[in-house]
């Protein structure tokens, strides 16, 4: 990473545990050694007083005020922009759009955090949608890293996609994995039902033949519901109804299988004695499979660099969430995901460029 | 069960196992006290010196040939079935509709299961698409006996559904929970990317509100990728594409836990001695989530009994889904499901009844 201070807006007021952990978090990366300047974007007097109750380097850390009462998230994402324009999540935007910072991160609303970027940056040339990607962790490892999670995306920012929609998902994807997970050469892959190329919607066929003809990715195919778990490629494309479900249903499978545990934990003397014989292992498991240390998900297809918190982040979460976003800009992310675009888009078959 | 056998026609080749297991199911169930007559369809020279190994009532089991070779799972069901018109499946099909069997029953390739069926049966008055339904273990319990799998359909018959379709599978749904799970009043959801009425595609949303409105049954609204493995409802409705992808990463998701599980006892001597010892539980667990048990899963829509049995299945599983097969016809599987059909058109808007 350069020594320049990369700005970096984040949403104070946003998540499950708002400012106790979005504060925290802040403050914690003001004293390491990464070369970014965090703007704490919300109610300033609130913001003041938890920072107050942290050690942090107030060369690093500044405060914006957002006057508007944050979004719930059982609020509808449109009206209540509409109803508070001044709120955190649509104020950090601004920043970002008037070059104020150069990157925007939200553990709150998630439909609240792409509209508010719609509505403030430009879609990339060549980009009709942009997509929410998230990362799921596999038995399979990524990357150079030997990284447990996988990317998939679209997983929710808008439903349906069209098979150019498809292709420009597989090359933000990609240069996604390349920046931040250090995977020059990611393998994606269509999540379809079998994996042959006559397999799927017509517009996953017809995506098929673009990626395939596609410069600049590695395109493996389509995959199967059983490949996701597994982790058969680096990054899973699908539209957003797709993958809304499918990761929504990652995470109940793993809440069913904790209950399940804690229930027999809780039932059966056996059964603590023989837990607390495998707990280190399972210590290890959960270790590698938790997506607080991954840091968040982006929002990509914007001219500028979004970083999507889960709604539980804690401080650290959240401190994870600010550096990938810093290092997104550091890398280049949203330029060299242009070129992506412009590549394929170059070489794309005139009977679908539409 | 009435005392009246029912002829059950089963496709003697079909099958990871083949010949192995379906003769061995056949003859088990024959010497039981059900009232059903097999019809072992396939090679008949094989099938006799494979029944000959068994304890069979010849009086209960009867066999016919198909001189065709069977459908291999790598094989496309199309191209199959035009060259070998007289394979087992295409045969025992044909004997339902002949009226020499009542319902037929396979564990070989899905495709040409379904195939053979919509070349030899008809799709009840109102049915625009067949689907076909799967159980999949859950947290929470279903109906009267405590079931421990919910329906979902469809999981690949065809890929798309209109709103009209994915009601019709509500009703075939339905039909079949109350009559092969005592459920007399199975609750059922839609699978959608939120549970407000307003979310998902456009089919979603318009079968929201002709569910809403259709007599006879149970409606919850919509449900998420969450509620799969909770449980949340008794059938989950879906198009067959999301379906087959929601199947297989469950399938898929079983599979890593069971090999990390597997390592893990490998590895580790802790691992050994604490898994002993809550191995009594787990052999409970999976003997709940065993689909072995439940019998294979049916091919809805159509006016003769189809139930796909899983390709791994043994000689139990044939078994039970011949049984489960038996049991739909005795209890009038396909004039409930035509009827509950019948009632919601009767009712149904004419605005979407197109």
């Amino acid at each position: 990473m350069s020594t320049r201070p990369i700005r970096v807006a984040l949403d104070a007021m946003g998540g499950d545990h708002g400012l106790a952990e979005t504060a925290a978090g802040a403050a914690q990366l003001s004293r390491e050694d990464a070369p970014i300047h965090i703007i704490l974007v919300g109610d300033e007097p609130q913001i003041t007083a938890a920072l107050a109750g942290h050690r942090y380097d107030p060369g690093r850390v500044e405060v914006v005020h957002a006057p508007g009462a944050p979004i719930a998230m059982a609020e509808d994402a449109r009206a209540a922009l509409e109803a508070r324009p001044d709120c955190s999540i649509a104020v950090a935007a601004r920043l970002v759009a008037a070059g104020e910072a150069e990157a925007v991160v939200s553990a709150g609303h998630t439909g609240a955090t792409i509209l508010s970027a719609a509505r403030t940056f430009q879609r990339l040339p060549g980009v009709r949608r942009c997509a929410l990607a998230a990362v799921h962790p596999t038995e399979q490892k990524h990357g150079p890293k030997g990284d447990p999670f996988a990317l998939m995306l679209d997983v929710g920012a808008t439903i349906g996609a069209s098979a150019e929609d498809l292709l420009s998902f597989a090359v933000m994807g990609s240069a996604y994995a390349q920046i931040i997970s250090d995977n020059e050469r990611p393998s994606l892959a269509l999540l379809s039902n079998g994996v042959e190329p006559n397999k799927g919607t017509p517009e996953i066929r017809e995506a098929h033949r673009l990626l395939s003809a596609a410069p600049g990715l590695r395109f493996h195919g389509n995959v199967e519901g059983l490949d996701i778990p597994r982790g058969t490629v680096d990054i899973i494309v699908c539209d957003g109804f797709l993958g809304n479900v499918v990761l929504k249903m990652l995470e109940g499978v793993t809440e069913v299988v904790s209950d399940i545990a804690k229930d027999a934990y809780a039932r059966r003397f056996l059964w603590k004695l023989g837990l607390t014989m495998v707990s280190r292992d399972l210590q290890q498991l959960r270790q590698m499979t938790d997506w607080k240390q991954y840091g968040g998900a982006p929002v990509l297809g914007f001219d500028q660099v979004v970083i999507k918190a889960h709604g539980r982040s804690n401080a650290r979460a959240i401190r994870n969430a600010v550096k990938v976003a810093a290092k997104a800009v550091d890398r280049g992310l949203v330029r060299r995901t242009a070129e992506g675009i412009a590549a394929v888009m170059a070489t794309s078959d005139p009977r679908s460029a539409g």
